[in-house]
């Protein structure tokens, strides 16, 4: 019989509370016949507090152990900046070699966006997640003083781009449309940005079916507003998949909807999967919170282990809530699960 | 009796023809005892194509002996990406120290915004010019191999943060509403990002009157497109200023609209004004361009040099043509230019 070992990370905030609608979704949309383990991870801004552990070697190794991640939202500003995201998030994202950031961008029916006209968006952004000026390579000499310099370096290998690229490639050619977009600044970042278009032009050639274009990542955010409809798959560095796919969340209606898969596609570490959202410490413990985003992540998370009917079910269910709500009468959090829930099972 | 002496690099495309329409609304607006003299200077693909030059020393140096320059436009899709960039654009702009870039946003009326609701844009992105992942320290090794690293190095100094901080601060104390944005990603470019803060918070205690707020570049571009009227003054690094000035671009009107300053506010160097559009070859010499970023740019450079009454007619003149566009009857760039020279003299 089969199985699925999940680790989960609710974190900080609102993360407990989608990450228990993401569950309760999960178990409804699963085959009678699979079976679901979990294991829960006491880690984010609590327990540093109490103990100054961000994310400690035995929890490291036990994560392993899995066959996916499900996480909340890690954060609070109780915590020093930069703590529990370099020390947590990111260090997850690097240890298990999470180099394929995979975040979709669709405009549902009946939900807002701030742009006028509504244009039809569906698209996805293939973010490098494992290089770039995330790597934590800087530092800072006289350090407060009015001679202080600081460095941040974006570090990009031929190794590390090429794989998420074909990740990107894959991903093109299996959708109708079949157009890849690369994002970059190579006018200005010219050799991480040579290096990134070299690489996309040379694998292109063996998607020939797949049709490329370049754009800066500062012409890419206006078109994000003004013809996003023109995108299909994005595929970009670190820090500007980072921008983007908030961006691209404002104008798909909002962080509380976009969801995302932080991927080893090798399968050598578990994938991790995640709303992009934060952990929105002011609505906390309120009911406020949407876990839909938590939700389509879990659906990316199933579509991921090979449950690729699962996953669909949970979007259909997702896009019928959708269309179905009532902006004159909100629900709580625990309400949206169930009723998703439902629906999956249903 | 005054004078302006002012460099103009017309540049390629349709730079020639935006800059031939802000030179004449400079005349029409200058009183007339202001004697101008211009010296154009002969730069872009073109001279790059027909002698290899970018920027040689010599015209480096005679462009110094000037009050300000005044560019149109830089780029062609013949040259390869980066050489025109680094090696005029950001050359001029490091050389002369223009270590505020300044790029104003607004909304005027009945021009178009992909934003629904039309909300209140007034806001104005002070981009750091001279430091960032802009300095051109990268490099690459074993390039073109599947071993190659490639790297970009961002550098920040307490000098070159105050410096344009200190100016930020003075921007937003000097208009109505006194709010001052600093935008980074201190979470993740930890080194950078707590210099930019601390020097932020310190330099903050001079100004009580000013209130002021931090965002992640991130959730920076959410709030562009859902509630752009939370901003005043944002002061921000040069690669996120890139990226923001477009999508501030992008809702308020488009790149025809925007204007920026390269500004040393020091005066050892003239500063430089130019549109934020680029050089746009595939409507150049159709006359479809719109020369308003440039005579918006030429406003900045007039009040740049002291000549503030000037600068307000003429963005009251943009103002009142906006107003009275026939989106069904479109005006060539000519047209354009002498609608507004004649407002401005009127
Ligand atoms: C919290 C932060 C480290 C993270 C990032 O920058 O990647 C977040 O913004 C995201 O997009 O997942
Ligand atoms: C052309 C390019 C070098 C430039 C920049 O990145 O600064 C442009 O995008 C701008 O914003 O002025």
């Amino acid at each position: 019989s089969r199985s699925i070992r999940l680790a989960v990370i609710p974190g900080d905030g609102i993360g407990q509370e989608v990450v228990a609608q993401g569950l309760k979704v999960l178990s409804a949309a699963l085959p009678q016949d699979v079976k679901l383990e979990t294991r829960s991870y006491d880690l984010g801004a609590q327990r540093w507090h109490a103990t100054g552990d961000t994310l400690p070697d035995a929890e490291l190794e036990s994560l392993k152990d899995h066959d996916a991640i499900l996480l909340g939202a890690i954060g609070d500003p109780s915590v020093p900046s930069g703590v529990l995201e370099r020390g947590l998030l990111l260090k997850l994202r690097f240890a298990f070699d999470h180099y394929v950031n995979l975040r979709p961008s669709k405009l549902f029916p009946n939900t807002a966006t701030p742009l006028a006209g509504r244009p039809d968006i569906d698209f996805v952004v293939v973010r490098e997640g494992t290089e770039g000026p995330y790597v934590g390579n800087g530092g800072s000499m006289r350090t407060g003083t009015p001679d202080e310099v600081a460095t941040e370096v974006s570090l990009n290998t031929a190794h590390g781009v090429e794989r998420v690229v074909r990740d990107a490639y894959e991903r093109a050619k299996a959708r109708p449309r079949k157009k890849l977009t690369l994002v970059h600044k190579n006018n200005v970042l010219v050799h991480a940005g040579h290096l990134w278009k070299n690489i996309f032009d040379r694998v292109g050639q063996e998607y020939p079916e797949v049709s490329t274009d370049y754009l800066h990542v500062d012409a890419a955010t206006i078109f994000f507003v003004t013809q996003p409809e023109r995108f299909d798959v994005i595929v970009t560095d670190n820090l500007f998949g980072d921008i983007l796919t908030d961006l691209a969340a404002a104008v798909t209606g909002g962080i509380g909807l976009a969801a995302s898969g932080n991927i080893n596609p090798s399968g050598a570490f578990p994938s991790m999967f995640e709303p992009v959202h934060g952990s929105a410490p002011d609505i906390a413990g309120t009911g406020k919170a949407d876990p839909t985003a938590t939700v389509l992540s879990v659906a990316l998370l199933l579509s991921h282990l090979g449950y690729g009917d699962e996953a669909a079910r949970i979007e259909t269910a997702v896009a019928s809530d959708l269309a179905e709500r009532d902006a004159a009468a909100p629900r709580t959090t625990d309400e949206i699960g169930d009723a998703l829930a439902a629906r999956v099972s249903g």
